[in-house]
């Protein structure tokens, strides 16, 4: 599988670290640029990252055969939509964000019956750092990428919207894509807000600095995600609000007690509440498969 | 600054690393070893870590002029009494525990009038993965050290004290055992009861294994602390639980705001609550000072 022309509409992190991994791959031929902000798609230019810069989407799709839409998940309609008039019947065009339910609904009304061109993908990979510079051929490289199917799909379109992902070296999976939105709350929407929540409240107390001056590895690790963009994630708590706010609820049980746990000085139940969360924890790999049943998967 | 004679007391992670770090920077000429677990003890003189194993702790220090503690926080009065008999008069004693305030108390039941041979020490790092096996030469080089001094210490005591883990390449800093307590509350004993809390939210949940097996590096970085040793972190939270309430306490504070903020769809309020968190979280460096004032550090 071979495509002449990629289309990348946004110059950021993952759409720059796409097309510099579709070029090595040998995935696709040529690439124009597009960005909201013209700075970022001229420095995509100036880093070889895209070919020729377009100074609308609507142009830059023109006679592409691929389309990577790599913006903010809110933009994801306007953005559509002012890219229709010029995109070709043949053309497969996919996303890369974090939420699903909502790109659908705003792709659905954006093509209206050319839905069925637009494969919704999320790759669970990033960086703290946003922006063009931090480009990486090597960001998706081994990592998960959901497809969430509509009915409309055709098999083929399907087949080919994995084929482009896999041509990267990511493990490709399909399920609805409300089982993506709630499966991504708990593992990485939620985690987020936490990663936010811990370091405002360090930030909050009179001490605050120095206690972040004595954070070692552990808090590094723990907090790296808090970095995030928050443009980004401002978009994918919103939509996603449902799905984070059960997923409150479920930590908020959790935390009440192994405070309970705590304040009742229980050694025995401390210790085997940890030891759980320990041995689970150690055993995790990331990108194993999940157990049988009940499979939320249709992969 | 060389010792003869190290006399290792706890062959695990930390004691193990220790052990190899300081024959490797000339700190020490021989080691004998000792732990509660006769197969660690053996498995540490097997990987060359330790000389010659001891058949009690108060043998172990028989002869050292170097004795580092390297045992749960709970086990120091009990260990500390057991290897005084033998404990000569010049020798430095220290340990490695993530608490203070505790440790002091319990070198002091211990030791009386011989407590100012005894520095309180936390070398602030670790790794998730416990025991001899997993020991490490370079575990401790380029990490923050917090010496905890009491009015009894010498200050040559406090010097060599120093002398000790600078020689292993680490950044030493002195501050009273209650702010100790509370900093590390703020960014390790907490953050491990969040991490924890994390983990048992999502296995309580009918799909849990379904969403951990979405996990990708975010999730794997924020839950690495919550593969920590469960005997460690039980030991950890009961001793320093008022400093650990009190943060989490500022977490919740702050979980609920980021929580108002989305429920309300205050997407500006909730986008400059993300912004300050990220731009403090990208800002921040590991081991990097504090600012001037308020400063709970003696250093």
């Amino acid at each position: 599988m071979v495509f002449e022309h990629l289309a990348l509409i946004g110059c950021g992190l993952m759409g720059g670290s796409f097309a510099l991994a579709a070029k090595q791959a040998g995935l696709v031929k040529r690439v124009s640029g597009y960005s909201r902000s013209p700075q970022s798609a001229q420095r995509a230019r100036a880093l070889g990252i895209v070919d020729t810069v377009a100074p609308t989407a609507e142009e830059c799709v023109r006679g592409a055969d691929l389309v990577l839409l790599a913006v903010p998940v809110a933009a994801t309609q306007a953005t559509l939509s002012s890219l229709l008039p010029r995109l070709e019947a043949h053309t497969l065009v996919m996303d890369v964000g974090s939420t699903k339910q909502d790109v659908a609904h705003a792709a659905g009304q954006a093509l209206g019956e050319r839905l069925g061109q637009f494969v919704p993908a999320h790759p669970i990979c990033g960086k703290e750092r946003a922006g063009i510079e931090h480009a990486d051929a090597g960001l998706y490289k081994g990592q998960q990428v959901i497809l969430t199917p509509l009915e409309v799909h055709a098999a083929k379109t399907i087949a080919q919207a994995r084929g482009v992902w896999e041509a990267l070296g990511c493990k490709v999976r399909e399920m609805p894509a409300h089982l993506h939105d709630q499966s991504l709350a708990a593992v990485s929407h939620f985690p987020h807000m936490l990663a936010f929540a811990l370091m405002q409240g360090l930030m909050a107390q009179p001490e605050g600095e120095h206690y972040l001056a004595l954070g070692g590895p552990g808090f590094r690790d723990t907090t790296r995600i808090a970095a995030g963009d928050p443009e980004l994630w401002t978009d994918v708590l919103l939509a996603n609000a449902t799905a984070v706010n059960a997923q409150a609820k479920w930590f908020e049980t959790s935390l009440l007690k192994i405070q309970g746990l705590l304040a009742s000085e229980d050694r025995e139940g401390l210790r085997a509440f940890i030891t759980q969360a320990s041995q689970r924890r150690a055993d995790w790999q990331m990108g194993a498969q999940a157990p049988d049943s009940p499979a939320p998967s249709s992969d």
